[in-house]
This record gives C-alpha cells, structure tokens and sequence, in this order.
C-alpha cells in the first residue's frame, strides 16, 4: 500500500472519523489503552491527555500504562480519568514514564503484553513513540491487538508525518542555545560548533541553522561537505569581517562533532577563528511543549482515540501537507528522508 | 482565477523559480524595494533578511523603504546589503519600520509613490503586511508595477495562506500568558477572561485556548454562545470540583469582553468562581520570533524575491498544505475564515 | 522594638538555630502548620516546600492549611511529607491556595482558628503572605500562638526585608513585556503606558522602567510629576530622535494611567508620538519562580522552621542587607518606604 | 587597606559620590574609557551603558575601546554616544567585544597601551571584567592611571563583592536546563550529571542545584565527598522512589565529570539508576540579561563613573550586604570563597 498519501487519497485525513461513521461502522469498543515508549520529548503529556478525553467523550475508558511496553508487561496499568489528566499539559516529559524494554522484543515478552492487555480488558492500545516503538505496535497489530500508533520523538526521522511530536519544542530549545552561544561568539570573535539530538536525521540541526542564522549545517543527509571545506568556509567568514561563525552539527553527521572540532584547531592560524563546541545534549527533549507541539499533540492524540473507536488498527496518524493522515504502521518505520532539497538549497543561500 | 490552491494546481508552488526557469523566462531585474506596512508582529525582521539574501543572490540589489508607504511616498529609501540585516533575525518589530499612510489611499499619494519607485530604480516591490497592506500593494499592480505580497500580520485573518508570520509568535506569547493567569487563578480558585488580539478572527483565541487547556474560547466565528451559557459554564466547572475556569475571548467577539465581565461578576453568587479579566495588549505583537516564524518568514521572503526576479506580479506567496503557494493579491483580501469546524469541534471536547 | 536590624543585632541572623542553640534552649515542638494567605505570587511553593523540608529534617510534622486562614477555619489540613512537596519546585502559584478571608478578621472567626489549631495539634504556624495576611499573624500571636510570618507577595510594600518573595519573578516577567512592547513601540515610532501592580508600592514599577530602559517611571512615591511634564518629555523624547517612548505606571500612581492616557492623547499633536496603553495585570502573578525567588524563598522558608522549632514568635523572617533577619511582626506592617533615594536619582539619569 | 568591607567601613559605600563631594574635591575628569576584559557574560552591555550615560551626564566624554586590553594597544578607540548605547540593555555578551590579551602582560604591551589612553586623552578607565581583567587594571593603576574596575563575570570569584554581573543571568539559564533535564530523567527513572561553569568556584553549581531542587551539587569547595558516597546516595534515592537523581557538577570539582560518569556506570547495577551526562557549556555565558542583573550592572556601571569623575581610582566598586562598595583591587584579585557555611548546610538538608 505504501504511505497512503499519495495513491490512495480516500484512506486519509479521516479526521473525527467518530462524526463521519455510520452507527453500523463503529465498532463500540469500550476500554482502551495508552502508553509512551522510547525515548522521551514534549508534546507527549498533551498527547495522552488528548486521548484520555477523547477516549472518555466517545464513552470509552482509557488506561494509563506504565513504562512502555516494560509496564505493560509487568501489569503497570490503572485507569485515567479527566482528573488524572489534569494540569499536565504544559509539563515536558511524559507522566507516564517511558522505557525501552529488551523483553518485549522476545516472543515470550510480548506473549506477556498479550496476556495483560487481556487481563485488564484493553481492546485497542495507542503507542506513542519513534521508530523502536512503532515497531513494537507493529507486531502486536500482526498478532490481532488493535493498535494505532503516534509519532512522539524529536528525531523527525519517521515516514507517515511532515513533523513528530516534540520537534518544534526542540527546535526552539536549540535556537534559544545558537541565540545565547551567538552572544559569546560574537564577544570573542570565536566559531563555534553546537551539536544537535536527532539520530540519523539532520532535521533538527538544518532547521536550527537557518532559524539561528548559523554559517552552516553539517546533516548526514548531505555529508559531502569535506573537512577542508567547512576550515575554508570559516576563513572566508572570517575575511569578511563577521565576528563570529556558527555551525551547527546533527549527531548523526560523520565523521562527528569530535573530529571536526580537532580538524578546526589544527587549521586556526589560517582560519582567523578560535573553535569551541558545546554538545546541547539532552536539555532538547525536555520543557514545556511549544503552543504548535500542544496543539499538534492534541490533534494527533484525538484523532488516535477515534481511529480505534472505529475499529482502525496497524496505522499511524501523522500530520502531512496540513492535514491529518493514516498510514500503514510497516510504511512509517522504514527508513524516510524529511530533508526537502529546496530546503537544502535556502539553508544554503542564508548561510552567507 | 480564485485561490489557486484548488482550481489549478499547476501555477502553485513555485518555489526557487529561480532555478526552475528557462534563462528566456527571467525577467533580469536589477533592483528591487521591500516594505513593511499597517501593524507590526514578529517575523517581519527574518522576512525582510531573506528577501535581502535571496535577491542579492540571484544578482540584484535590495532597496529598504522605511514606515510602509508612508517613506514610500517621502523618498525614505536607502541600500540594504547583507551587512544591514546581520543580527536582525531573532529581533521583533521590524528595522524598517511600518505605519498605516492615509494620504497612500489617494491618487496623489500613489502618484509620488510610483515616482519614488522610478526615481530608485526600484523594478519590483515587496510588500510585507496585512489587510490594508496588501490592497495597497494590489493598487500598485494595477498600476503597473511588479509587487508580490507577504502575509505579515499576528491576525491571521488573509486568504491565500494557513498561516500567517507572526501567528505562531503571538501564540506562545499567549499561551505563556494563559499558563501564567492559571496559575494565579488556581492559587485563589479563580475564573479568568483574557482577552486576545485578532481583530475579526478568532485564530489566536481558539489555538490559545487548545494550547493551553482553558475551559471556554470565545471567538466571532462561533458567537452563538449566550452570556448565560458562559455562566453555566462556569457553575458546571465549579460544581465538578476545577480550581480554576479560563476563558480565552477575540477582541472581535461580540458583545466583547467588558460586557461578559459584567454579566459574569453579576452572577457571581450562582457560579462559584469570582472572574477577573485581563487584555494581553500589545505584547503580542513584540518578542523574539519563535523557530517556526524565522523559518516561515525565510522561506516566504526568499520566495518572494524570487517571484520578482522571475517576473511574476500581482499574487501573494503563501503557505498551504504545507508549501508555498502563490494566491492573487486580490483573492487574498477578500474576508476569508480560517477557522476548520473539526478544529473547534475538538476544542469543545477538550474544553472539558 | 522596631526593625531589629540597627538597634539590636543581636537579635538578627538566627540562620540554621538549631543547630547554634544547646540543647536545653530548644523548645521541642513536634507539629508545625504552614498556610499561605492573601494576594499570591510565584515563590510560594518553594517557600512551603522549604518549610517542610526543614520541619522534617528538625524532627517535626508539617501540616497544610488549604486556603489560609479561610481553610484554617474551615479545617482544610492534612500532613506534607516531602513526596507532597516533590515536584513543586518550579510551579507559579500556591498549591495550598490562597485566599482573603473576611470571617479571620472577627474574634468567632479567630477562635474557630486556634480551635483548629488545637485540635490538630499544631503548636505553631507559618504564615506567608503580604500585609493583610501578616497582620492576622499579629493576631494569632497576640492570643498567645507561636506564629512566623514570611514575606510571600509581589508589591515588595513589607517592613522588615528589602525584598519580598516573588518580586523577581514579577520584575523578569515585567521586563519581558517592556523588551516585547518596545519592540512594537519602536517599530511604529508609539509611545506607550505600561501600567505594573504593586498596590502602593511603585518598586516593581520603577524597577522594571531601570531595567527595562523605560524613558520614565511614574510611581506613587515620588507623584510631583504633573501630566504636562510628561507630555513635554514625550516631545522631547521625539525631538532627541528616538523612535519610541516607554513610561511605566506603578498602578498606585495617581491620578492613574487612564487620566494619564486620556491627557497625552489630547496632546498628541505637541509631542510627536501617538500614545497606547498596556495594563500587564495577574500575568504578573504567575510563572516558574526564578532562580533568585526560589532561592531567597527556600532560605527563609527553611529559617521559618527553624526560628518556631527554637520557640520564637510574633516576628517575621526577612532579608536585610544580604541576611536572614528577624523583625517583629507589628513593625513589619506599618507604611514602609521600599524606594530609595539614590535608585531613584539614578532611574532619572538612565532615563536620559 | 584590604578589603574595606570589614576593617575600615568608613571607606565604604561611596555611592552617588558626586552628590555627595563638595565641588573642590571634584577633579573634573573631561574624558573616559571603558573596556570589557576576559571571559563575557551576560550583564556586560548594560554595565557599559551606563558607564557612559552616568558619564556624560557629569559632563565627561567616554570612550569605549574594543576587544579589551588587546583593542587598547591596538589603538580601536572611539567615542560612545548615548545613541551609540541605546538599544543594547537587554543584548547578550558586549558589543564592544572582549579577549585575552597575552601582549598586555609584557612591559611593552602595557607601555603601548600608556601610549593610546594618554593620546585620546583618556584620564580615567573603567575596567569591566574578571580576575585575569582586573590584574591588568591594578598594573595601569599602580603606573598612575585612575583605573575603577568592575566585576563583570559569571564565576562569581572575585573579592569584594557578593555577586558578580552575569551571574543570574547564567543562574537562570543553569535552573531552565536543569528543569528540562529533570523532565526527561523523571520521564526515564534516570540519574543526570549536568556541568556547570563557574572555573574554581563552586557557587554556580551549588545553587543550581539548590533552585533546581537538584539532589546533590559537587563542588570544589567541599570536595571531600567520595565517588562511593556519590554511588550511594543514588542508590537511596531509588530506593525512596524517586523516579529521578540529578547531580550539578562544578567544572572545579575533582576528581570531574568524566571520572564520576565512569564510576557510576560501572556501579549501574548497584544503583538501581542507569547515568547519563550534559556538559552545558557556552550557553551559560549568553542570553538577554535578567532584571537583577541588568539594575545591578547599571547601579555598579553608574558608581564607577561617578568614581573617576571623584578622582578615585585601584578599587572595584562591587554590591556587599546589599549597598555599593568599593574595594581595592589588590584585594579583590586574591582568592576567595563565596560558598557561605550555612547555605551548604541548606543545600544538604533541601537535597533530601
């Protein structure tokens, strides 16, 4: 089927599909349940409280479960009411907690989940979570469990969404970094090299650069750019009286922030500029999500109650060309690119 | 032609024209003027750099025109060159300043203005602003002169766009703001109205009031809603035991804010809580633009820039469904709702 | 007595008591209250936390009093544990709540008080708030209870500290409106009244104007500057070349902003710039404490119950001249003047 | 003399000198300079701003010399206007750039820099800096050149003065980091090392941690805790059930970050907490200045103006016990301690 968007337009942005189906269509289910799982970012406490109310507005109850897959293996399970999901949505994190649990990979741990969800009368599950959880829903959706997964990761490294869930909070969290580093640069007429999160995608860092106005952006998408260029880059900066340079550097990027940072100061007599790195590290998956990640958090987790209030299982609801869009849970996990070239191509001409 | 979203496709997103075009197809134009014009917001500085560094790229020079039409007509124009906006990016307001020019509204003052463009070799124009802005830079289309318009307002009230720069800014600071009164009207169980900017639309009420989990927006799309039905509103969110109730109203909701003050403090006895009002003002047009704004703004402004240098004329470059898409200046000032009936169907159930 | 800072040093810096009285100088209290009363502010739920931190860690009990005195009438109280006061940190507001109660200032109300107090064996109590709250502390001293009180409110307008909790996050959250507002100011050449809480007291306001670089501060303790001197500032600010004017109003400041604004704008055409106003109103109240709130707060919170553990009553724990201090409640009340002289001589040179 | 703090009070406290002096005692200084030395920080532009505000409103002219003694023997001198400092109080870093100078440290360097302050007339200097600043300051005073230094640096390790410009500043952005790592390690049930600066000061570190609600800060002024306590304490606070530990580091503190990082994740098992680790670098110098530090650099940039035109000179005006105070410089450069007894033993009791 391939990520639906395209060939099969009908299957999409079946938004508050509970007002569009007919009373034969819906399925009735009435207990479901949440949980977050890998690594953690903003936007997923307003996310589960978009699928507790929605949940309850539908008439279902949702449970809360702990930990992941880990907690739902090990029964860490209750019940979430319009009060549990009060006052959390502006927090970071997730109430929830998160894990990443080696145990579910087996046969044996995910017989476990089975068992719970079972247990506790779970009929459909929303995951929240990257690459690594949406795999597990995957399976469980193989296995007859009726799951629809959210995309919550900064990494914007997943196919089915324009954007996930947390990635404008860590944008801004970035930006507020290269702002605040600029002043100090600026002072010292230093470059500086920031490392950004973002795994195997440079989203976060190309995005970071052109907000913050950085000299350049080093993203594994585009890792033809040689050592010698980027020292040639900072004396050209350097020749045309700018009192500072700022390249900020996805994690993913080879061959890494460290060997970058030695080539620089080995080449400082010919470049003008002193180099000094700082590595944002996890700062960026913390903080009380933006107003677009709330919102964002909110439209996706709504949407994910009613996708499984109307029977829909194995997808994912993402957000593509503004609107709220399914696709299959095996499409989103393979790997995706979000580097637009055109994108590329600005990011270039700015950075003069 | 209409919205060219729908109806035709093909003349939409155009994106680094530039690089599209045969060379028969460029228009080689060698100078061109950027305004900003009516009320400010955040945005307006990155967007003014990226129409500077793009149109510098594609070999042209920048001419700035301070306070909108108004240093138009008085000849306030000088060279910007990629020094003049260095460190403007994370700034509010806009460096060139802006005001509303009635004497811009008159044949003579269009006159000067046209003679001010020739005597500056100014070929291209353009125009960064809401509303009146834009019918402005229409009326100079229609005279001849080769203008593309920018949606620059926080209101965003403008066809031809999902959002306009400045909105995503304008909504943080709000939401900053509602987080803030919820505490305080938590503290002293407390029933808060905060009063939004927006003129006739009721976009930043209602996402203000999703991103920050208030209990009621008020917005002119929908003002089907009673004074009672607010009060019982507020006795409903008393009796299920919230210590706070905050309602987000549009300054272009009517009866307006002072009159459902009232009504309220005279009901106080039927609904628990005692209501305080605060009007957020004109902080919402100022603070450092958020990464999205930056990055809407650069992309826009370099597109405009680019739309100039390729010949076209008369349209507003906008974003819709997630990209760039050109719109006649003369649909995008029709009266336009930007409110989607799925989104403040979703408030009301997140309203709960 | 008076303030005990000059006459009696001795009496001052009681820091850490307990652990410089011996042993028979203790008076062994088991059971402590705290309660917050009276107009809130950010700061207040470090301040609690502190309390009981320190209650715990001297071997007490610490019990909440919900809604301060109302709730102490009503018998809202139940034990903090230290996993009552994980995770309050950070949070605006009072998780206690506040409130006014006019039932306190009668002797039934008084009585029902200590009875409550007795019967939950609370052998003495901690009152944070501002004047009025303080002046019930006063009270409960009188009647032979062991009361402390702390100074939790954002007007700074207490005897007895130089500072009160909550003062510097109203004044960064002050700053940021200024920063945002001359933002638009200068982007449309305005002028604008900024009005600041602070009842009688014009130290928020002054202080925001010094570090905000507002071209004035009006304030209640210095009101000899009649409306026509700052409309002839406002010219001169035009003529001088500025492209914005910013005045901040203390909202005790007479006769007020409204008569302020209704005069300039009648002037309008002598002074160049067109005038707005901006009432910040309770967002002053809320937010995240700073780190300088936070600190100061769990400083004299922790010193709050210390000083009733060592048997001490009837006085206030302050903060004068970069130390703890004691002052006697009755001398904490009276009409103080926070607004230096030479502060304010220097506001008028930077004002420049 | 020594510190004037405690022997010689009577030296203290010359605020608003030229109010104070009778006219004959006056020196009627024409011309100053001003530079900015060593590391930046926050706090530094509005320092200079009113260094030349208070100047030129005592009738002297100031010059401002960039990249600081380095700018000095270079000769980059030019005069500060009032515009020339307007719009810079709420801008990171300082605008008149700074640096380390290793030629001022050689008799020729500072012969050369004699030279330059002697052909622009400059009688007076303002030294804005750190201890490696303010050494130089004390060589030009001990060769006759009237020389007030200030204390501009966010290590906070400098005499003769309780708190240094940029500290709240740097403060504030240490408290945000540690909110937003809090989120993802309770999020994770994770224990966090983040590092602070501060150099061989200790005070960033520790009250971080005290306003962050850390739970434990190590610092080189109490080194004397073992990795093996450290291993402990985590291990206590799992066993409590505390979903999350944090731990602020001093830069200072030996054996380092790295070296605990090692050891506690060899102990992983032990523990019950797996270990990860943020370095927060640079971002702590930058940032738009707070209001406590933005009216501290303005009350100590004032004072020092005010100084040279009263013809003092070798001293630095710092804040002690909340008033102005001058101390030699010779004084100030020795090393200090400004971790107070009583706020470690806070700490130590808060961090439960």
């Amino acid at each position: 089927m391939g990520r639906v968007a395209r060939p099969a337009p009908q299957a999409r942005a079946r938004l508050l599909i509970s007002c569009l189906l007919t009373s034969e269509e819906r399925i009735h289910m009435k207990r479901i349940g949440v949980l977050t799982s890998g690594g953690d970012g903003p936007g997923l406490n307003p996310c589960i409280r978009a699928v507790v109310r929605m949940g309850i507005h539908l008439g279902m109850s949702v449970m809360g479960i702990r930990r992941g897959y880990a907690g739902l293996i090990a029964g860490e399970i209750e019940e979430l009411t319009l009060r549990s999901v009060g006052g959390i949505l502006g927090r970071g994190g997730t109430f929830l907690s998160t894990s990443r649990s080696a145990e579910f990979t087996t046969p044996q741990g995910q017989l476990t989940a089975l068992r719970n969800l079972h247990r506790f009368d779970i009929e459909g599950l929303v995951v929240i979570g990257g690459n690594g959880s949406l795999t597990g829903a995957q399976k469980l959706h193989e296995q007859g469990v009726k799951v629809i997964g959210l995309p919550g990761t900064i990494d914007n490294d997943l196919g089915g969404t324009d954007i996930t869930i947390g990635v404008d909070t860590a944008l801004n969290t970035i930006l507020d970094a290269v702002d605040k580093i600029k002043d100090t640069a600026s002072s010292h007429n230093r470059a500086f090299i920031i490392e950004t999160m973002g795994r195997n995608c440079g989203y976060l860092a190309l995005m970071g650069a052109l907000a913050g106005g950085a000299e350049l952006a080093l993203i594994p998408e585009n890792n033809d750019i040689s050592l010698e260029a980027v020292s040639n880059l900072l004396k050209d900066v350097y020749v045309r009286g700018k009192n500072h340079c700022i390249i900020v550097v996805a994690e993913g990027w080879k061959p890494g922030t460290a060997a970058l940072a030695a080539y620089l100061n080995a080449q400082k007599e010919q470049q003008g500029f002193e180099v000094r790195t700082t590595v944002l590290g996890h700062v960026q998956r913390g903080g009380s999500p933006t107003a677009y990640d709330r919102i964002l958090a909110t439209r996706l987790g709504a949407a994910a109650a009613e996708a499984l209030y109307a029977g829909r299982s194995g997808v994912m609801i993402g957000w593509i060309d503004g609107k709220i869009a399914e696709t299959p849970l095996e499409e989103v996990i393979k790997p995706t690119n979000k580097i637009k070239p055109d994108v590329l191509r600005l990011a270039r001409v700015m950075e003069r």
